[in-house]
This record gives structure tokens, sequence and C-alpha cells, in this order.
């Protein structure tokens, strides 16, 4: 049995990808490995729509939103931090865990932040920086970035975001919006394989990470990254196959071009909210901020995540993502990113429905991939 | 020109470690991504000679080094930090980082420590632990570490140990000799791909972890590895290709056994060393303490580093490293460790012979060959 992810990453690899990761080991010090970090440093500032730079970290997207807190924020900093989902409250952990003071924005799990509230906490607190997830793949809900991103202007703080499931999938105007640190990670809308994150840095960051006299760890400091960059090198030893499959990903989406990219992104979400709401599926997040790279979608009553996930895994071969934490057993997501395409989205919305009705659920078979097929042939 | 990499790490990888890089991906919440990480968990103990688990971090060797010390050292803690070289030298700045306090013994690049150091400066503080690399690759020296490690147990101090070019191509007694959180690399002696790095932890050490409340990081807290190492999986989305690669590389060193691979390492060390001499050229490492994976030998007077690791890598395609830090300029090394063997080992001796001469060095081709041979031969 073929099998096939779409789970919120990380994602299959194309051909080439693959390929690139058998190519023979190279030393990390040498002028030839340099032009390919040359190369996968300009390409990500391609996807991040900036000219700051974009620094590589072997590790996942949570090493780099580690490395942007550990860096930016001293001892006693206030940090407001918009939660509504997994990733987005783990960032309050991580400020907790360099004695930081996180002001937490909390935000109903399946809706999108409400920027109000964040100006709020801004008036009333100290705090020096605000995180937020744009896309939050938990549950998801796509944020305002650019919106908050004002915010944090207007109250002179660091905009931190992670957007590690939106790059290269969504529109994330890094230099426009004004992020200060924006995260990512390769496995995701990249189409790379995991084990790289990334982090770019606006200058008004970099003020504040010299200014950071505290401790900030050693591995994941990233005036370190800084300093290495100057020397067209990584500080520490660079997982180098990765590096290979990430300069071809990269390759892939400069020769799809970004804007023809997010729109696929876009497409195939439209599709499959609207093949979900024709199947009688009720959808999680509210769809006037849902995300283009993964849906989430509510387990009908009466059935189970094993009647949906386990017998799509089991009879067809298919691997969704179920639901994370508090909403465990209630949803489940469709990750279509990186390299998922119309006819892979179709043929696995047709086997969900198959999977629904076997498992008893009311619906017409063939009903959701027509609303499907009128969003992808528009 | 066929390229050849014998530097110390990362290493060539095994046409079959490359071909498992290219396999498709995998979601890794799965419990057949779970069996894989199980049966890396337990080759990793198999190298390490040890019953404590094994965690495994995306990241360099370094992002494990700071993960030992993040997470069982407490601020102010006083920890001896045992230089002589570049690596053993980044353990005090890691200590600094995370606020310990360095004691540093200081050992001359090249030469071993002398243990009654260790214990004078352990009778002289407070210190809790105390680090040592083991195989320090910037100098190609060896320390005892099974003294120092008795040094630890007598003080009750914890033995962080940095075994990264040592574990796989070297004898490593984690239990027999306690090393309580012992360090390792994937991309070295195991013979996998850089990206990967793992710290075996002692009951004692996860005391220490325990009792640490202080500030930890997030990413490189190894608390949050052990609570996932329960649920068979790893705390943060791990490099999946990596893995797979690391898997095969351990399924290989099983293949040869443990016992075969060290011996091989000693025997392509020593004839590397014999080579050398016979060449004219002087090793940097007292040979006492050689290390058993890579060595370091003086660029003789009146050449410089382009006459030979340049010509060598022009003219024959052999990669080479060279000095790093204080001994920048001044000394080359060759890593024979991971999968060369002794046919490579003496094709690249003959290159250095020829390109040595080339130079200008005094020596007679076939000399250093010659006596490599005698040495591989018995």
């Amino acid at each position: 049995m073929k099998k096939r992810i779409l789970i919120p990453g990380p994602v299959e690899l194309s051909p080439e990808v693959r390929a690139a990761l058998s190519r023979p080991m190279m030393g990390h010090r040498t002028p030839d490995f340099s032009a390919i970090l040359e190369e996968c440093w300009e390409g990500l500032r391609y996807v991040y729509q900036t000219e700051n730079d974009v620094l590589i970290i072997t590790g996942s997207g949570t090493a780099a939103m580690d490395a942007a807190i550990a860096s930016a924020i001293k001892e006693g900093d206030e940090v407001i931090c918009i939660g509504g989902g997994k990733f987005g409250e783990r960032f309050p952990k991580i400020v907790k865990a360099y004695g930081g003071v996180p002001v937490e924005v909390n935000v109903q799990w399946g809706r999108a932040v409400d920027p109000s509230l964040v100006e709020k906490a801004a008036s009333e607190s100290d705090a020096v920086a605000i995180t937020l997830t744009h896309n939050e793949t938990s549950t998801g809900v796509l944020h305002d970035a650019s919106e908050i991103a004002g915010i944090a202007r207007e109250n002179d703080m660091l905009f931190i975001m992670d957007g590690i499931t939106s790059i290269g999938g969504d529109d994330v105007r890094t230099d426009e919006w004004g992020v200060d640190i924006c995260v990512a990670g390769s496995q995701k809308c990249l189409g790379a394989p995991p084990g790289l994150s990334f982090a770019s840095v606006s200058e008004k960051a970099w003020q504040a990470i010299e200014e950071n006299s505290g401790r900030r760890g050693f591995y994941l400091d990233l005036s370190a990254y800084r300093k290495s960059l100057g020397k067209r090198t990584t500080p520490f030893t660079p997982a180098v196959p990765l590096i290979y499959g990430l300069k071809t990903a990269l390759d892939e989406i400069r020769s799809e071009g970004l804007e023809n990219r997010i729109e696929r992104h876009r497409l195939l979400a439209r599709a499959t909210r609207e093949a979900a709401k024709a199947m009688n599926l009720e959808l999680f997040a509210e769809e006037s901020h849902a995300s283009n790279t993964v849906t989430a979608i509510k387990i009908p009553e009466g059935l189970e995540d094993k009647d949906v996930r386990g017998r799509l895994k089991d009879e067809y071969g298919i691997l969704l993502a179920g639901g994370q934490d508090a909403v465990k057993g209630r949803i489940f997501r469709i990750g279509h990113m990186g390299n998922v395409d119309s006819v892979e989205l179709l043929g696995v919305l047709s086997a969900l429905e198959m999977v629904l009705r076997k498992a008893g659920h009311d619906l017409r078979l063939g009903e959701g991939v027509r609303a499907a097929q009128e969003v992808l042939s528009r």
C-alpha cells in the first residue's frame, strides 16, 4: 500500500530533494559548502520577503523559537504572548525558561486573536516584545500578523513571530509588516526535510540582542550565528545533507514562483474547507481566519479518531494529523502544505468520504469531492 | 577528480547510509517511526557501553554539550573544566552562559591532562562537576577519562564527558568508568550524517537535573527528552532522514562488532603516526596519549598550510583538517574515523608523501607508506 503523508509537517519530499540528501558528504568549512549556504540564505530571504539576515540553525522549529527568546529577552523582561493553540502557548514557557515574564493574551482555541486585547496588554504592561504564532498549526487558525506587528511598532516593542507553518506557503511580509525576529522550519511549507530552523533578525532586534548582557545559553545564541555569517559559515557543524535538501527545495520554490505557490496553498485550503462542509463536517477554526496550509475539522458526533484517521491509515495508507492537547480526539487536521497538489488532495478527500460513510457518518459520496473540484477548476 | 574527506567529522558516509537518507518521509509520531527510534536508542547504548538512557537531540555535538550544562548545572555552581584544546575550552564558555562558575584546569595544547591537577582543583573548590573532552579533536590528544571519572566519583561530583570524537571509534566505558553525562555526535566515529547529537544520563545526573529548579532553556532541557522517551518519541520534531541514516550506521557498527571497530581505529592511528615519523614529520600530540581517531601533525619548518593541505586538495581531491585557533597554520589533522579503511589511508599517505616532496620537504618516497604497511600487516 502506497503511503501518503498529509500532516502539518514533516511533509513529503520531492524526488529531487530526496535525491539531494544522498549526495556525498562535504567538509562544512570549505568554500564549496559556503557557496551552497549562500544560496540557502538567498533563497530564504526570497520566501521571507526580507532583506534581513536569515540564520540557519540545526534543530527543530522550537530551537529557533528558543533562540529568539534566549537572545533578545533579558531576565525580568515582560513579553506579551498571544495564545490560542499549542504553539502560541509554547512561547510563554520559553520566556519563563529564560527568566522573562510572560503576559499572556488568552485566545480560545479555534479563534483568531482580537487585536484590541493585544493593544490593551501593551498599554497596561511594560512589555518589551510581543510573540505570535502566525499560523497556529494545532487549530488551523491564521492570525492577522500585520495588525499585531503594527501594535508592536507603535509601542516600540519587538515583534517576534513564529512563521513555522506559514513561510513558504502563505504570504509573510517580514519587512513590510515589520517582523523583528521571524522563525521558520524546514519541514513545513518549504518542502525540505525536518531538522533545520531559521530566524530572520531585524536591525532593531540585533540592537536588543547586543544590549542583552544576560544569559542566553550557547548553542542557540543568535549572535554566534551572525558572527559566522560574516565568515560565510555556521558557528557549529550544520546538518550537511539537510542543507543539500534545503537548497534543492528553495530552488523548486523559486521555479514555481512564490506568488504561485501561495495561490496554490490558498486554493487547496479553500477546496478542503468546501469539501468538509459538503461532507457535513464542521470546521474547527473560524472561517474568516482559516489557515491556508492546514485545515482542522471536528470529528463528527458519534465517531472517534480511529474511525476517521485510523481507517484512513489502515485502509488507504493516508496519514492525517490528530488533535493535540486540549482538542485531542476531538479534531483531525489535513496538512496541505509543501508539495501537495490538487490531484493528491482530491484523492485524499475521496478516501475521507468513503471512510466516513463506512463509519456511519451521514453523507453522500462524491459531494465533498465535487465541492473541492468546483473550487479547483474555477 | 574523486573527492575524499579525512577530517575529524563530518566523515564520508557508507553507500547504505546515504541511501537511507533518501527514504520516504514518515510521520514522526507514528508507531513505525518509534520502532526506528527504539533501534537507535538500543544501538547507541551498545556503542556507549551503557545501560543508561541515551537521548537523541537534533543539533550539533555542541547542542548536547550545551544541554548537559544547561540541565545539570545551577546558577553559581562551580564546575572544574579541563582544557587543552578548542573543545575542552568550550565547556567553560557554556558553563558561564548558564551562570555557572568554571574552575579551569589549564592544559598545554597537545598534552594530556595531569590528573593531580584535577585532584588539586577538586580539593580546593566546591565544584559540583568535572567536564572533560575525552578525545580532543583540535589537538589529537586522548585524555585518560577513567582516571578523571574516578576523581569525580571520589569527590561526589558529576562527571560530564564530551565523547564526540571517541564514541564509536574508541573504547568508551560509560558505565564502568562512571560517566554521568556522556555526549556524542552523529558525524564522527559513528559514520552517520551530521545534525544529531546524543547524551547519556546516569541516575546521579538525573537527580541533579531534577534538583535544578533554575533556568535551563527549553529546547535543550534534557528532562523534556526523558519525558518523551517514556512515550517512545522525542519532544520536538526530529530530523527524520538523519534518524534513518543513524539507524543504518548503528546497524553497520553492530555488524562490524564494537571491539573490531575500535581495533581498526587503533591500528589506523598507529599506522598514521608511524608513517608521519617516517616522513620526517613531527606529531603534535604526546604519543603516549595520542588519539585513535584523529592524528595531528606539525607542518614542517619552511612549509605552509597551503603547501600540504592546499596541494592535497587541489592535486588529489583529499580534504584534511587544518589547525584551529591557537595552532591555526601550524598543524594539520588526519581524521581516520568512521569508515576509513587501510587501503584508503595508504592511498592518502602516499599522496601526502608526494605533495610534501614536491613542496621541498626532505623525505624519501615510500618510506612513510612502508611504515604504515608494517603496522597494518602485522
